[in-house]
């Protein structure tokens, strides 16, 4: 299989965009991706989306953003893995590539969950668990990870306050991200106090939803420097695994074995171990997934993942910076995006664009977009290329 | 690229499965599909269907169809391209088993449109069109393409009744399919006096909804002869293009052009033309969509495809029979998984196994499945392998 490299990045800012429609944000992150290619053209559209049917009544949404971004006729298709859409989408883009079929994939992650008519987004967020065994019952998603962080802190011994540091790296990252929902820092005290969601979680746990999209242009690594001089970014490893949907059916609900599995084949594709990793876009979108991602992934024994926080590890000058541009948490969460979002913020990151987020001697990112609890798992890691 | 080969196929009848949820329907059909090719596990699952999460408020169906049929861990994704999402997933199933990304792929389309709970099926199809500038001013799926039909049947000159033969085909097809939803033939005087739906649409123009499920398992032809002595079915081409979603965004509504291209892209890949073609199984939505299919096709020239169906062409003993085993109208068109019930029909029809439907020489057979009124189009051909 051949080598691939993302030539282009687009998005747009994560946000309430009441003047913008799904395929004017999809539009933009795409455009924008495009121009940075410097490519005018493509072979396909992979767009990856949970919510536009339920939340918009738009389904269709391959044609239609093709059609709408000046690319009417090509291949496009969208794809969806609950909040893992977007990587979903990212790894078949990648897939098509590699293999051959096509030389150049535009891969948009897009979700408008916002100003929306026909469902409420709870509603439409729920339909990543199981409809007949989870769902059923009046669980929501938050409530499904509040039972999983609960049991967390019970088994553990653990408490609500050593979560607190995911929050405030979030908000001190977002900070720093003019494309980021909340750009305010958040206190450990703040955290603290925030209003109560589903105990265990409050406001500040949660992730942020948004309105959103983010794109990328994919093409062969051997032709790749035709696009750009510098800022080229290798895929060195694409992955997804899966567990069961609802949580009660997984051998343990605080073990996320499909980040295991992910994470164990990139590393092996990428020929590297946690320890090679400069920094890792953690799917955060609640604190108690970052503590189980961060063990599954190898980056914390079982039950210690959330000390990574306490010991400061994960800020930008820690041993593994996680979130470096805000995460889900503070840079928002438009779900069926969040995965593309993930990977333009490493891109930023390995071309030395990330501002005053910049980490020091970026050369080897990973990104982990999850879909529902932790039912589906993508992990990609990708690499400067010299 | 690799060449790549089915090996396995399974479908659900298509009916109204009150007593079958849509995980139990997509695991018939799995099941059935892995038992036919003599696998016990596979590298990846691609689920196509379109409306459950409006219809169930179930999204993320790769992960809970692979660990219903006891594939937990596996890759799993759902493609959606509106009525075409089952020949998509069945397009990136293909590109990842010729790209070298996996082995065995299982591609499954499964679609739960009755019995129905959050909202009307009525409103879920109209999700294939465009909900900003079609579905708001209270268009339905239905006339959108009686629109088509009227200005088909003003342009040349062509009369409702003329279009009866596709109907009558379809019915006396299904007749023989023991998983067709309608088994009972149709006359043309029947068709001529069917209840009105969208003038000048009625009832026996337009396809039935049901529930159902179809499945194929796909390897790389070169492994392929260690699953299957006889029955191996190659394919020989797989394209997809799309056009604008909006009809009237359209250069012109009565020639589909996405069938053109991705007509003309499969006929490339397989060096064929229309003429190799034994036969073809069209998405025969409405009366209009073959027609109109036929002509893009390169089977009648423009304006002259409803005649191929009063010439008697159309038909098993004809010179291109379509809907061989009932097609959308007759077999029904559960959305999501008609793409691929179609691939399953022509395996079927290419194995000899098409009892009393059997046309003689099946050697080269053609699927081509539509998303929306001609926005997205996936064709692909396949070939009895020696």
């Amino acid at each position: 299989m051949r080598n691939v490299s993302i030539i282009g990045i687009g998005q747009t800012r994560v946000a309430e965009h009441w003047e913008r429609s799904l395929r004017h944000l999809a539009g933009d992150a795409v455009l924008a991706a495009m121009k940075d290619a410097g490519i005018e053209t493509a072979d396909a559209l992979y767009v990856g989306n949970m919510l536009s049917g339920l939340l918009t009544g738009q389904e269709h949404l391959g044609a239609l953003v093709a059609d709408f971004v000046g690319l009417r006729g090509i291949e496009a298709v969208k794809i969806e893995a609950a909040c893992g859409s977007g990587a979903a989408a990212l790894r078949l883009g990648y897939a098509a590539v590699a293999g051959g079929l096509h030389d150049y994939v535009i891969v948009c992650g897009v979700e408008k969950m916002t100003d929306t008519v026909n469902a409420e987004t709870t509603t439409g967020l729920m339909m990543a668990a199981d409809a007949d065994y989870e769902s059923v019952h009046g669980l929501s998603f938050v409530s499904i990870n509040a039972l999983l962080m609960r049991r967390y802190m019970y088994q553990y011994g653990v408490e609500h306050k050593d979560f607190a540091p995911f929050t405030v790296n979030a908000h001190r990252n977002a900070a720093g991200n003019a494309n980021a929902m909340f750009q305010n820092p958040v206190t450990a005290e703040q955290f603290a106090h925030a209003r109560m969601i589903a105990e265990p979680i409050n406001l500040l746990d949660s992730s942020g939803i948004g309105d959103g999209a983010a794109a990328v242009v994919l093409c062969p690594t051997q032709i790749a420097r035709e696009y750009r001089r510098g800022g080229l970014v290798h895929i060195k490893a694409s992955s997804m695994a899966t567990d069961a949907v609802a949580v009660h059916d997984r051998r343990d609900p605080l073990w996320l074995s499909a980040v295991e599995a992910s994470t164990a084949k990139a590393y092996q594709q990428a020929r590297v171990g946690p320890r090679d990793i400069d920094f890792f876009e953690v799917h955060d979108a609640f604190t108690i997934m970052s503590a189980l991602s961060l063990e599954a992934s190898g980056f914390a024994e079982r039950g210690k993942g959330v000390w990574l926080g306490q010991n400061g590890d994960i800020v930008r000058e820690g041993r593994i910076p996680i979130c470096t541009m805000g995460g889900l948490k503070a840079r928002g969460h438009p779900v069926g995006a969040t995965g593309v979002y993930q990977v333009v913020e490493i891109v930023q990151q390995l071309r030395g664009e990330a501002g005053p987020n910049q980490i020091g001697n970026a050369r080897l990112g990973m990104a982990q977009n999850i879909g529902g609890s932790g039912a589906t798992v993508i992990t990609h890691i990708l690499e400067a290329q010299d």
